[in-house]
């Protein structure tokens, strides 16, 4: 009976755990929760730790000390980022996707929240040594995915609208020119969203010339911020150089053969 | 050591199960993951499924048959609902939350994935029942709680927008009138986003009048899909009636006392 008793606690530490990604969770919560004492939780942990790493499906990390605790980091890399990878692209290459002009029609992967929860870890793991202290996007589209980044980061999420409104209090505006169309937008960010000094990730689903991710940068600057990176979902081929440098993207997109429906699409794989 | 590998196998499932939500997960896929016998995944699986009722964790659905499985269901209701209502209510009527004109300061709580996971669940919790095939909310502070409603049903999201863009294709826009302001709005839905006959979900961020919710049931209507219900985190609590009659929210928001500082907002408990 006892032996069950463990294994059901474990199941429900697991829960515990991997429900709040990268929150510093004291061992008291889990004495308490399971009227156990500490030793009994730190060797739980330890198992649940093992049986992370051994499967591949992230990792604990603790902290020593009072204000200690164990934290859940939902590393998705090597074979569990490009299998996820792999059936992103097959998706992304179906040819009723392609929309006239030359676009891709992808919200329904955007909107799939599974596929963007485990996109989310992945460029989480890959920024994971930028330390962000914000994610920040524009809206619309890129927003789910933001979402699941700021979730796998466990960090507050700032959208940038593209317009201004007054149920935000006072805000900070910026005139851009869209390095593809070369239209001039306006992107507005409420004034308490991002502290002096803050360390800021850039989060889209989509980059052609660079455009939103510079006017992103110099809204950040702006607030006296510090952009930290930048991630996007796909990134086109051309043009190259684009209007910013530091970037990474999951997909390369290098077009479309109006002819034969192929759309040309490459994922950046983990090594 | 055959204990120690069942427990870490145990935690493993758990992990599994929990990062993919309502989605239903053949019996061979953990056959193979673990290499054990469908009677050994059975009974590891009425392990998990009774340590997470029993801590109230969510709970597990099995469906027979060749194309059965077992789905993790991320129910939230009773104690650990209202915690995190009182939790956020909390938050909600800090003094410095007021902004001239009326209104709360909610973004960081929209924001803050780790409590919109919470809320989210709540939502799908309380509209189970209703069974939508898409949740729909209208951009932009909305989102990230449509998201993780969408991410509790595992059904897809559907954002509509206040313009029109060419990179989605041929879509639909309905003028609406807002309850509150009067003032003469459009939102515009890409025509795939919503096939015939689909059942809907409403979701949004803030209700005062409906103006915005009634606009999006014309949306839905215009795209010959079925509102099931309109979830909402809060709302006002004048005008009443609002111009929609069926709608739930998680607080109902009765004022601010602009002298004492005071916000007047309370959670609908779970009973």
């Amino acid at each position: 009976m006892e032996k069950v008793r463990r294994v059901e606690r474990m199941v429900a530490m697991t829960k515990l755990l991997v429900d709040s990604p990268q929150k510093l969770i004291p061992l008291n919560y889990f004495c308490d929760f399971f009227g156990i004492a500490k030793s009994t939780v730190s060797e739980d942990l330890t198992c649940v730790r093992q049986s992370m790493e051994h499967f591949q499906l992230g990792t604990l990390e603790t902290v020593a000390g009072a204000t200690g605790g164990v934290r859940f980091i939902p590393h998705r890399k090597g074979p569990q980022a490009n299998d996820i990878l792999q059936e992103v692209r097959e998706r992304l290459t179906e040819p009723d996707r392609i929309i006239p002009g030359g676009f891709i029609y992808m919200s329904d992967i955007l909107y799939d929240w599974h596929v963007m929860t485990r996109l989310g870890e992945i460029i989480m793991t890959r920024f994971m040594n930028r330390k962000p202290d914000y994610i920040l996007t524009v809206e619309t589209k890129g927003i789910p995915l933001a979402v699941m980044v700021a979730r796998a980061f466990n960090k507050p999420l700032v959208i940038a609208r593209r317009d201004s409104k007054v149920t935000e209090g006072s805000a900070i505006s910026i005139n851009y020119v869209t390095g593809s169309s070369g239209r001039i937008q306006t992107m507005t960010l409420t004034k308490r969203a991002i502290p002096a000094n803050s360390r800021v990730l850039i989060v889209d689903d989509f980059m052609k010339a660079g455009g939103t991710a510079k006017g992103l940068m110099e809204l950040v600057a702006e607030m006296n911020g510090i952009v930290v990176g930048t991630g996007v979902l796909v990134a086109t081929e051309l043009p190259n150089p684009k209007l910013i440098d530091d970037y990474e993207a999951l997909f390369t997109f290098r077009g479309i053969n109006e002819t034969t429906k192929e759309i040309n699409i490459e994922p950046v794989y983990d090594s």
